[in-house]
């Protein structure tokens, strides 16, 4: 990393795990996430992704012990009185430095799975009956059989977090800080979760009052491209260009993926700027070229582009909504199905499946995309959409920053839910013991007929008798 | 009203109820809610609100149909192309209008009982363990016993509104709209919730993207006083002064309690400014001005001002936090009784019970909220929260006002809730779906299990035989 570039000091730091290591549990992580659990069953890929994730976090927990046990490192932060620290959840560590140097914290994140984290430690309501899990390709309209999967996914989601992976960390918590806690109770300290989306994007769910949405942040006009780019840019004509990228982390494709996919770049009048580092494939045609990485928000801001071509994780497709880009979506892992699910249903986009898709599959979805003026039409709804806001998100999530270092914190906004148990929640107590009064009352209402309709046969039985 | 302060246009219209029949019922209304319904039981008190306020929207409704039926005004309205229709839904009509003339609506809110129209028309999950009923006097913070009064008063609420109030309202909007419709689907549609507090002063509860919390829209600094006031008030030296109201509703107090209060105030070093019509009580010390009206704003906001005892009516606590004033709270009526638990668990406001006080308790909630200093810094606190918001309350209520009739509507606010039933909202159907298949298969697993131990025992039986 070139830390030059960074306008802020950057410590790096020895940790027990080498680079080589750490960059190889991640290759491995993403080729199982990416490659091996989409051919799973549904239940296969909860338990493979599980355990894949429990590793990560296992190899996280090294890199936080380096942290937590450097007393030099530690006395020199509190020493430096930090204002705030801000954290990402998604692997732990953050908020238990933060309780350790005694500041405030907040998280900037994007999800977890089933949103356990949301809303086990953060308080979020999230009905699994209209919020579709950010990794299953679900809508917030869905079927029977959909609110069911959804539902699963909810409540193995929590059990993976409560009994799976927090445990080991509950103790390392509890240890460290030295009184029994657990990783939830202080992730619930968090003074303002800044989430990476927005309702441009996201189907509105209830949130609360320390949740910030603040997608897109990143974003930012574009620039003019680099002379060779432009000319190649220009030279495409009316029909422009299109842009495609499966992000940074997939590098390189399979031999027959890579030449299917040329050849129907092959086939279409736009030009086509590909972001690719694998073995050239046979089957490029002219009008693509492939590039080693690409100015992509200076390329999707370009008058010319017609599509972008994506894996579509969340950065890039803000870009595309920023710009008002129809998408053609390859979801490879994580979000990325989600994130295609929303935009489809906003009418923007055209998905392709990455491991069954063929030539055609892919030609059709770019005519699709480019041809039918609604993609287009919807797109720029939504970027209209994402740039009327009261304040921009970047802005916002500077201002909330700097809140919580000004008043140490923002308890006003912390909702009391998290002084219950999820029965208290619920009212379980509250509607079990009314349904207890209940039954009481109609047990003695009962006893009370029965013992005087016997009283009464009795007596009747007695005349009878005189 | 003074029609040529409003800045823009008024039309008064011919209603089939007289002012004088109007003005009669609303005062039956404010005199039983505020001191009839206090001397109640819970229940009863339940049942008579109900009643008084079944009776407030009938002749809500006669005002409604004399705009509906109103086919000169309705053409007009229709000509002129109104782009948006603001309403509240406390009263039923605006969005049976503004879906007549076929224009999007927006609503400008306070609250509901119990958060019923909220929760059943507008989505708004309320989860009665932690969020305390407006009228009520609890807190976020509950004992069992309070969580079930909050329960029931939330199932009340709905049962209320659903098999109450709402059937005659659904009834006439699916006859003016000619279609089969509710008065709940109708307010559904609402583009954006205006509500009328905000977390400087509520408890943090969760809420939807189409809501936004604009409290304190109304508040703006201080002007300089009319001499007369002014000289008063700096007669008062360093001891200060306080202010008094119980706003515009409450006109006269009974001989007794106005001389009970006189004479709680005749005691205090401050200089008191009472804004109150009723006769002058004979314990009126000389330190006590009354007045028919003060510029209560400009008060709170004056550098001497001590304290503010107030009714606790929502624009009035505003004005009270906006200017950092400690409260005595004297609530009457409505979600006075939440404002006031609201300010106390913050510690800005001391509750005295107007049934019930005596002089000495008025005086010792002033003398306390006036020399205890933490009552003036809480207060401040809440300010310094109220005026540290990213976007200023009215700010925030424009926009959103103007980005509706920008874009015609902001439906990728709502979320897809409406389109669930309570059991489908809630996963009812898919729980009850999955313990039935739980069900089948430990009722078909025994049934195998007795069949094999059947057979067993038999065969064993026959081999005895043998």
């Amino acid at each position: 990393m070139d830390h030059t570039k960074i306008p802020f000091n950057v410590e790096v730091l020895q940790v027990s795990v080498s680079k080589e290591t750490f960059m190889e549990e991640f290759n491995t992580f993403l080729y199982t996430a990416s490659f091996e659990l989409p051919k799973l069953s549904w239940w296969d890929k909860q338990v493979k992704l599980t355990e894949i994730f429990k590793r990560f976090l296992r190899t996280q927990k090294s890199v936080c012990d380096a942290v937590i046990t450097n007393k030099e490192l530690l006395s020199r932060l509190q020493v430096a009185k930090f204002d705030i620290c801000v954290a990402d959840p998604l692997s732990f560590c953050g908020e238990l430095l933060a309780e350790l140097l005694n500041i405030p914290f907040i998280y900037s994140f994007r999800f977890s799975e089933g949103n356990a984290i949301e809303r086990l430690c953060g308080g979020l309501p999230t009905p699994s009956s209209y919020v579709p899990g950010s990794t299953t390709g679900l809508t917030d309209n869905m079927t029977f059989v959909q609110r069911l999967e959804n539902w699963l996914l909810h409540v193995m989601s929590d059990v993976m977090y409560l009994y799976y992976l927090f445990p080991e960390w509950d103790e390392y918590y509890s240890k460290v800080l030295g009184k029994p806690t657990t990783i939830c109770e202080t992730m619930g300290k968090a003074e303002m979760w800044l989430i990476r989306t927005s309702w441009d994007f996201e189907f509105p769910y209830p949130y609360l009052p320390h949740f910030e949405f603040v997608g897109g942040l990143h974003c930012k006009p574009a620039k003019p491209l680099p002379k060779e780019l432009e000319e190649f840019v220009q030279s495409s004509g009316k029909d422009g260009v299109v842009v495609f990228t499966l992000g940074s982390m997939i590098q390189n494709l399979t031999e027959e993926k890579s030449n299917m996919i040329a050849s129907a770049l092959a086939q279409i009048p736009q030009k086509v700027l590909w972001r690719y580092r694998g073995k050239k494939p046979d089957t490029l045609g002219p009008n693509t070229r492939l590039y080693d990485w690409i100015p992509q928000n200076d390329l999707l801001g370009h008058p010319k582009t017609r599509a972008f071509i994506a894996h579509c994780g969340t950065n890039g497709i803000y870009e595309a909504i920023y710009h008002g880009i129809p998408v053609v979506g390859i979801p490879i892992f994580g979000d990325q199905f989600g994130n295609i699910a929303r935009l489809k249903a906003k009418g923007a986009a055209v998905e392709v499946d990455l491991q069954a898709m063929t030539s055609s599959d892919l030609l059709n979805a770019l005519k699709e995309v480019i041809n039918n003026p609604s993609y287009k039409e919807n797109a720029m709804r939504l970027s209209r959409i994402h740039h009327d806001q009261p304040m921009k998100p970047l802005d916002r999530a500077v201002f909330w920053i700097e809140f919580v270092m000004r008043h140490k914190g923002a308890k006003h906004l912390r909702p009391a839910s998290s002084n219950l148990t999820w029965y208290q929640y619920h009212s379980l107590d509250v509607i079990g013991f009314l349904l207890a009064c209940v039954a009481t009352i109609m047990f003695l209402v009962t006893k009370c007929c029965l013992l005087c309709c016997w009283k009464f046969a009795k007596t009747g039985k007695k005349k009878k008798r005189m």
